[in-house]
């Protein structure tokens, strides 16, 4: 026979969750969680509801009253404060008081006799005095005697329904039959995974001579040139020694020539695999040093985590029994036939000897971790076994839960979905090829208005080595100034390959969303003063992000209607409304877009017979809103973008009485 | 660390699935179970997938192939056979040989050497030869002989990737490391369990003599009569002793007057309780001819499961633990206050002996089992312990799976649904109350098309002895005729408060849907011969609904366009569209109404360049449709509804030639 047969509260369909709280939803410190639940039981009696949480560590849990929204759901709220794993669970039991105090009332008004009932109320403030302890136990017991003395049942009713009885009656309730939900987990993560700013960059090419390979010493420059942009991580790809066999040369020719570096993502040689670097960037020192110097410049350096050897990898004559064989013995390279990669050889996820390969993948990243690094961005997560990220990162996170793993997946849908849900902290996105207006209002509706909200952090690059998108290649310098904005603006963390975006590098191979003379497979002169450089731009919008709290999350996007099917139009703001950004973009790189937008004036509570002051923080231009629809026009060659800081309110004549 | 890392395969979001699993689906003999699920693994490797479904008892799985859909999600089917329940399941692997059969065949279309590829194809034939037995490992190992003796390597590919290799190679696949899902359950019911149609009827009016209690032979003219109009249940409401203290009086009266015979749901007296029956009924053994009587008409009595008490009920004197007490001692009566029912006292499902009543509580169901009953029409379960009806469903239906429980809940959407995740078999709905185009599309969508579809049977009631709805109150004999058609068409489970309805009783109490001189409170006696009686229109209805199988499920519904916002337009066909119904209604009793409708012949594999007969199976006109826009005209008066059964093709000339 079931247990707890007296337990009368149903509980279900808890949200957030993720896949029914198999994997835990995200925050970082600050963000609130707001549960919600479907909470009933059978006949007509009052619920109370509570959210349960508290950090995983802490010994009690913390509650909030749920409320009832109608139609059976309840909602509460909680805010994470540490960076731990936190848990909730909602709770809910039949409310014995507030079910009686609904009836008598009820009786009352009808003009009904009430004595028994009040003995039966009674009986329930009683059984609380057992329950309380010390002051408020004498109080409802002084309570109970004076409503028992009274002759006037209407008045006994008045005192023992009261407000002072009802709080008491809360703080004490039987719950010895109260139905408790699944918990449920949040992984609070630090600040950085929700904002982050990522200019990602080929250590190789930091050299004022292309002839000389640069170094980690060279980067140091770099380093504070990028700082003054305004980033925040620096992502570097593998810095480890690259095979010699079979290395690429340059545009990915098959054979290399003399001199040629080689991809850095072919990883490993005589000198060393992934716990070592490339002896042409410098030494371990240089690096530490390095990752030291950029931390106070307020600077992540992220690594490229990854997992795949070139075929004079140590780990390949180490420990044959981690790749796959071909029938002559020799070690099968990757390939995605009729594609090659015969710089690389992929581990087997299906090995037998998967359980020692997995420790020494993760000491890699633990490796990296004591060498000062807390932020990795891995490279093709969704060619590796999901199981082993799943435990990896888990068992990484439990001793260091401030890093953060970037998934560099572009994949299925339900595939990178599935590598967010298993722990990785962010992940790059299709914003890559999503320039329609029509498709940017739905994938950001559906990144911030579906499930994915919860577990799924967007990264939005507008490029990297790997994707030259047709829409800058086209539409060149207006089209590089719109998609940073964008990117920038519709998330909190976007990230650049940075010395191509800055200096509008279009030159694809044809017909291709590749770079022509990638520095995937050279060292390239960046040009850093040439004219249509946009590192002023750059620097502009990211002190825009860091000055306007609005832009600091993803969560909070909300657009807008315009009449032109070019203008894209959005709003972001915080909960108290005391930072509102509006942006609003000519996606049309090519010719000038004008057209009306409407404004959401009831939204940010103003009035209508009021007017809004608009500063757009870009070009420093100031206009007046006077009503709800408002006349834009975009140049893409002067600026395709407004960003506007919004004054809610122009001050009145009134409001200078003060200064008279 | 992780079991099973070799496990590549992840599976998420099947359905159909009730909370995740916690609660089975529901099915009918003869229904299938179309189950999907999203299912991928990491890299590029091909997947197998397969469903697994088996009888609960049967030892081996049976199982189908599933198909990608594409964006990684999968789908098959099965049909259920046995009233019993059934587990399915589903089970993914990487298919070795399927992802180097692709490979392979990709490298030789690039033109590149495969000499090495066809020896790792001919290692995964010679591990399927190990796992084969007999004469396929024979053969198989024939074919690998072949393929390895052949000096053409193009050849070798052809031989090596043909279709007899891939068919035995499907046979014997790898599946050391194929990850399974959870199970899933469906509780296969009875076919009655999703078609069947109701009269509610009260024994005591079945009299010709009012001032005479009816009694269970009477009933037995009356069930001739119900069975000729095609009903298959008789629900009768409570046939036990009813209570003597605070019996209620004719309206509703607070006293009753002497010869006053009581509400049955005010169940138990000295004469007895839930186990026996009200002796002005007759006998036990009457009852049991009754059932046996009406079984031979192919009618399933349906007895009224109130688990509720009069005072008087030996019960109250027996067990005073089960019930509630007041602070004077008494028995608390059932009270929605302001509202008393002083003629019942509720079950204390929060009592400390609760084992022993819910114990009890199912015996009444068992005892009436074994008289023959497998149909129970529960009164107002949301008011009782839901965990209750999960445990005493779930053992009742452990012996006894062919018996049919019906919620007679007319509550919060939440609930309702719950009580039918819990096991109910049908449940009443919000029918009763829709009657607007837009209410019946919407409702009738969100029934079978969300996941309510697959565990909420609907039981469409345009009336019940508790509910006289203002629509056929306002609406007279046309909303009568139209509701019923509704109801038997749009639902295949459909019931009438019987006597009430056929002889379109319509008066209520002022501003109330409530019948004036209930039959719950006195004897009526109605005259069968009323001219405008619904009986011979009820008649043809039943009959429409067993001789066309598109009108035996709910599921199948379609809506389609009309231009009059009173027309209702919708389809029903079997799967194999042997059988088309269309149904267009006029929802305005008080007007003709007319407008065009457009008939969805693509769906129905009808080419535009031919007709279709429609036959009007009420009043047997025939017209032929020749486009796929056709005029209708209802008169509320003469017919409010059409019931087209559709001959898809007018037969053509050239049909004719066999016949010249």
């Amino acid at each position: 026979m079931i247990q707890d047969g007296k337990k009368r509260v149903i509980l279900e369909n808890v949200k957030p969750s993720v896949d029914n709280g198999k994997y835990p939803i995200k925050r970082v410190p600050g963000e609130s969680v707001t549960v919600l639940a479907d909470v009933f039981a059978d006949g007509h009696d009052e619920l109370a509801v509570v959210l349960k949480y508290k950090p995983v560590a802490q010994a009690a849990w913390n509650e909030a009253p749920m409320r009832h929204l109608g139609n059976d759901r309840w909602e509460a709220e909680f805010t994470v404060d540490e960076q731990s794993i936190y848990l909730y669970q909602v709770t809910g039991w039949i409310d014995a008081y507030a079910s009686w105090r609904k009836g008598i009332r009820k009786k009352l008004d009808a003009g009904q006799d009430v004595a028994i009932d009040i003995k039966a109320g009674l009986e329930l403030i009683m059984q609380a005095v057992k329950r309380a302890g010390g002051a408020d136990a004498q109080r409802l017991g002084d309570l109970a005697s004076q409503i028992d003395s009274m002759q006037d049942v209407a008045r006994a009713t008045l005192q023992a329904t009261s407000d002072e009885v009802g709080l008491l009656m809360d703080q004490y309730p039987d719950r010895t039959s109260a139905t408790a939900g699944n918990e449920f987990m949040v992984t609070v993560e630090p600040q950085l995974a929700l904002y982050s700013t990522w200019y990602e960059l080929f250590p190789r090419s930091c050299t004022d001579d292309p002839s000389r390979h640069g170094t980690f010493k060279d980067c140091e420059i770099q380093l504070t040139r990028i700082a003054g942009m305004g980033f925040n991580v620096v992502y570097f790809p593998p810095i480890h020694p690259i095979g010699r066999k079979n290395r690429k040369g340059r545009n990915n020719a098959v054979v290399s020539q003399p001199g040629d570096p080689g991809s850095p993502w072919a990883i490993g040689s005589e000198k060393g695999g992934h716990k070592s670097v490339n002896p042409h960037l410098g030494t371990m020192q240089d690096f530490e040093d390095l990752v030291a110097a950029a931390r106070k410049l307020n600077i992540e350096i992220a690594l490229d985590l990854a997992y795949q050897c070139a075929p004079d990898h140590p780990y390949v004559s180490e420990h044959p029994e981690w790749f796959r064989k071909r029938p002559d013995g020799s070690i099968q390279y990757a390939e995605n036939p009729p594609k090659k990669y015969e710089d690389i050889v992929p581990f087997d996820f299906e090995c037998d000897d998967w359980q020692a390969m997995w420790r020494e993948l993760k000491s890699i990243v633990d490796f990296w971790i004591g060498k000062g690094i807390r932020v990795f961005r891995v490279d093709n997560p969704h060619t590796k076994a999901m199981r082993f990220w799943e435990w990896m990162i888990a068992s990484v996170k439990k001793e260091h839960p401030e890093v953060l793993f970037l998934a560099e997946a572009f994949t299925r849908p339900k595939l990178m979905q599935h590598l967010a849900k298993i722990g990785f902290s962010q992940s790059y996105t299709y914003f890559t090829w999503r320039n329609a207006k029509w498709e940017l209002e739905h994938y950001l509706t559906e990144l911030t208005r579906s499930d994915l909200r919860d577990y799924f952090r967007p990264n939005f690059w507008p490029n990297t080595p790997d994707i030259l998108p047709e829409f800058i290649q086209y539409g060149g310098r207006p089209a590089f100034v719109l998609r940073l904005a964008l990117a920038a603006t519709l998330a909190s963390n976007y990230g650049i390959y940075g010395p191509a975006y800055e200096l509008c590098q279009r030159e694809a191979i044809p017909n291709k969303e590749e770079y022509a003379d990638s520095e995937k497979y050279e060292i390239i002169k960046w040009d850093w003063n040439r004219q249509d450089s946009l590192s002023d731009f750059i620097t502009r919008i990211n002190q825009i992000r860091a000055e306007n709290p609005a832009l600091q999350t993803t969560w909070n996007v909300r657009f807008f209607e315009t009449d032109n099917e070019f203008l894209l139009f959005y709003a972001k703001a915080t909960p108290d409304l005391s930072n509102v950004v509006f942006v609003i973009a000519n996606l049309d790189p090519f010719h000038t877009q004008s057209g009306w937008v409407s404004v959401p004036f009831e939204e940010l509570n103003i009035p209508h017979n009021q007017t809004c002051l608009v500063h757009d923080l870009i070009s420093d231009n100031k206009y007046i809103w006077q009503s709800s629809r408002n006349y834009i026009e975009l140049e893409p060659a002067k600026l395709p973008v407004h960003i506007f800081k919004v004054n809610r309110r122009l001050k009145r004549e009134h409001d200078f009485d003060y200064y008279f």
